[in-house]
């Protein structure tokens, strides 16, 4: 991780991306990293999915440096107009993932942005969303990830890229 | 509103945000705006407070863009290590919000951005707690503004400056 301010070794600490927040130079590092891999490894990326809520903050600000949209997935019920949904398992509940039924195109190349990749329960509800609007999945961006879920694993052939492991 | 695309169009007939944000010309538009409103009457802005959900996907692009950094209020429960807590009421439940207890430092000069103003009850309780942590809340800044809920009206002496009335 080229950023070596303060905020970053709290980030170290207690695993909160507020520190990045708080720091304009790190959310400016973190959206520059996401970016460039971005541009060497998906240069053909149509549209940036950002997953409620921590996904929203990284998201944005990512497509917005690429020049595409960006589409939200939300847990049920909080997206206005015709949506598609997708049970998934958490550890603990059951939970639903909504997109908007016109915010995908069948043949869009689509990356997934979210803050977090722990066990990808959430993270696999997304690209069944996007793949049930016959999108393609490019892969899976996250700012950390506890590499000791093996969320990954779980994604199958999803490639992830995160800028920090546990 | 000076951004003449398809987009706009559709956000005017269902008050939905994500056409805005699906067309990366329509959501550099309205951070435009809020940059420029920003630039000529709050220049002094220290801090960013962005609103669970809608306000991470404004919030961060404007921080970014004038150089400061961002903080989240969330639902109670929601931010890791110490927080802050108010609690307030909506139509028809309570809530509370909460913010880190080391995002704000006193006397920084905070502007707080969601997405919608309507009665205007979660901008309130997001003032109260910058202000508990003896900072100053500039104004409030939101993409649309329901104006016949007179949330401005809650919000006293704090302005708020929208892009869109209905």
């Amino acid at each position: 991780f080229p950023y070596k301010g303060d905020s970053i070794q709290i980030l170290f600490v207690c695993r909160d991306i507020c520190p990045i927040l708080k720091d304009p130079k790190a959310l400016a590092a973190v959206t520059d990293l996401f970016e460039e891999h971005v541009r060497r490894t998906y240069p053909q990326v149509d549209l940036i999915v950002g997953l409620d809520a921590r996904g929203f903050l990284f998201g944005p600000l990512l497509a917005q440096r690429l020049g595409v949209g960006f589409a939200p997935i939300r847990k049920k019920g909080k997206l206005p107009g015709p949506t598609l949904s997708v049970a998934y398992s958490l550890e603990y509940a059951k939970a639903e993932a909504e997109i908007q039924e016109d915010a995908v195109s069948a043949g869009q190349k689509v990356l997934i942005v979210d803050d977090l990749l722990a066990t990808g329960g959430t993270l696999y509800a997304a690209c069944e969303l996007i793949k049930q609007q016959k999108a393609e999945v490019l892969g899976c961006l996250v700012v950390i990830e506890l590499k000791y879920l093996n969320g990954s694993e779980k994604l199958q052939s999803t490639p992830v890229f995160s800028l920090i492991q546990y």
